[in-house]
């Protein structure tokens, strides 16, 4: 689709985000740190291999079961930090507050970004506050940008997944998603759908004291879920890849939600799990290393990748068939993050 | 003022911003790196020095004579890591982006970060954009981060003005904020008003090829102007400051545009100038390597550190008395930068 206009679907994560990124931004910086389009971007001061990362939310409510745009603008660089296979060390905030914001809410979420920071075991060092006036941004946008330390012999990329390698899913999708649209359109149901925000670098620094040589690819499938994270990885490493419907884990209250109101829950977002491409020799002992994490305990390996088909993500349904998983070309939540 | 809602004046860069950042946010994250409350924080990464700051920008207009948001958001976030003496490196941008917005105007942004970037040799290495509904944001808000390198014996900070030190301003004041303001309100002088926005770590790379231990504090004069971070720098070095009002360069069109509509110069903000605080006796030469720079050719000493009247910024009027320069406590100009 061509267009002279940004449309929402510019920032779903999906197919026009995956074009608006490749023909235009990555053409007007052409650089090969910046044209990995990694969660981070891995680079060297002095010899010294670190992972920088930017990321602003946007999450509408700004308060939704489970946590609230403070949190989640933690963990989420937090995260991507962490799927570099680096340690995060250092945070910064940057506020956008519309005027007449209340002071109340901008402590509890400074307190919740603290809380975060602390769990997470990084430093808040530097920030920057912009207040603009009333109507021209919506209650309070954050945006977080991190730097950790990669060490020597990790080598993780979106382009290493290899024929071969099982793909884990450290637990359930589809929570977050589901959590901020029951809480924006004020659906009540019985059960009580929790975002998953959560740290995950020190499920990662576990895994890689397991191995370092055989995790070769790591993502947090947020924006575009499960099913846009695959679809990415395979394209960039050139793979094909086959899951099976019945290994991906789901609650019971989200699957009944998603099919209540026609969402595809592998294109929902995810703000506390990770994928992880692993060598197939090792894969069962770092599924254990996973399940010990309090953000693991549902991991399971859902498939694995393929020689043939690159490019393409095939999953095995419950009923035996076979489908294309392809990825998100339109925005199924906005403000999800 | 106590009050229970966000103003404009908390993101003016004066009074009420420094009060929501003293009393709500450094007791949150109470740490020694954030307290500093530097441009930029000066971190370690296993013995390494790095500058790391963030900024956002939510300029409007969006394009001013001189410049739009983009070459802003990059020079301003250059500036910041220069100011903590740091060479920057690595640039991050994180777009939020109104529905609606038009593609060739993002390009045109985007085109000019990459031409920023290149001048100031720093390398856009990661991103992030999100797409917000119509009416959420207002147009574009960009927010940028950056990391630089501390090299060995370069100790500067706000709170190192000695007395004796000579303040050195690196040119003209105004020129940004009241570039944008013309813009806003779609007044047409003859004169053409440009802002000043550039990058400034070259010319403070030379200042430090001159010397390194006589450079005390730099700062650029963005939001709150050069009245507002003397203050800062008084108060955090715990000093006074004598300046000289003939001394501070002011292009005529500007200061004819202030005096029509009441702007004291002074606080307006400004995105290509900085202050040097440096010891007595270098200070000529280091004068002199500002000048040779094509952002410093107007640089002049416009004042000195006593050891009196700690925290207080006094003024040598034109006329020959003597006023208190203090903190700005309302907003002059909301969404300058």
């Amino acid at each position: 689709m061509k267009t002279d206009s940004i449309l929402l679907d510019h920032g779903s994560g999906g197919r026009l985000s995956h074009n608006l990124i490749s023909d235009i931004m990555l053409p007007i910086f052409d650089n090969p740190i910046l044209s990995q389009l990694h969660d981070g971007a891995i680079i060297d001061i002095e010899g010294m291999r670190l992972a920088f990362s930017t990321d602003t939310f946007t999450v509408d409510p700004i308060f939704f079961p489970g946590g609230h745009i403070g949190d989640l603008a933690i963990n989420g660089t937090v995260n991507d930090i962490a799927m570099c296979g680096a340690m995060p060390i250092y945070i910064s905030i940057g506020l956008i507050i519309e005027e007449g914001f209340s002071i109340l809410d901008l402590e509890k979420i400074l307190k919740g970004m603290h809380v975060a920071a602390e769990k997470a075991r990084v430093t808040v060092v530097t920030g920057d506050t912009k207040v603009v006036p009333r109507g021209t941004a919506d209650k309070i946008f954050i945006n977080t940008s991190g730097i950790g330390l990669i060490s020597g012999n990790v080598d993780i990329s979106s382009h290493k997944a290899l024929p071969g390698d099982k793909i884990i899913l450290s637990g359930t999708v589809a929570d977050h998603g589901i959590s901020v649209l029951l809480q924006r359109e004020g659906i009540n149901f019985d059960s009580s759908v929790m975002s998953d925000t959560a740290p995950l670098n020190h499920m990662v620094e576990a895994m890689l004291a397991t191995t370092k040589k055989d995790i070769h690819v790591l993502r947090d499938p947020t924006r575009g879920g499960v099913g846009t994270s695959l679809n990415e990885i395979a394209e960039k490493s050139n793979v094909g890849m086959i899951i099976s419907e019945e290994k991906i884990p789901i609650k019971d209250e989200v699957a009944s939600v998603c099919e209540l109101l026609g969402f595809d829950p592998l294109y929902v977002a995810n703000e506390g799990k990770l994928l992880a491409f692993v060598g197939s020799d090792p894969a069962d002992e770092i599924l254990a290393t996973l399940k010990e994490n309090e953000y693991g305990k549902d991991a399971v390996i859902i498939g694995e990748v393929i020689a043939d088909n690159p490019g393409k993500v095939i999953m095995k349904t419950r009923i035996g068939g076979t489908r294309i998983i392809d990825m998100l070309s339109g925005e199924q939540l906005p403000r999800i993050c």
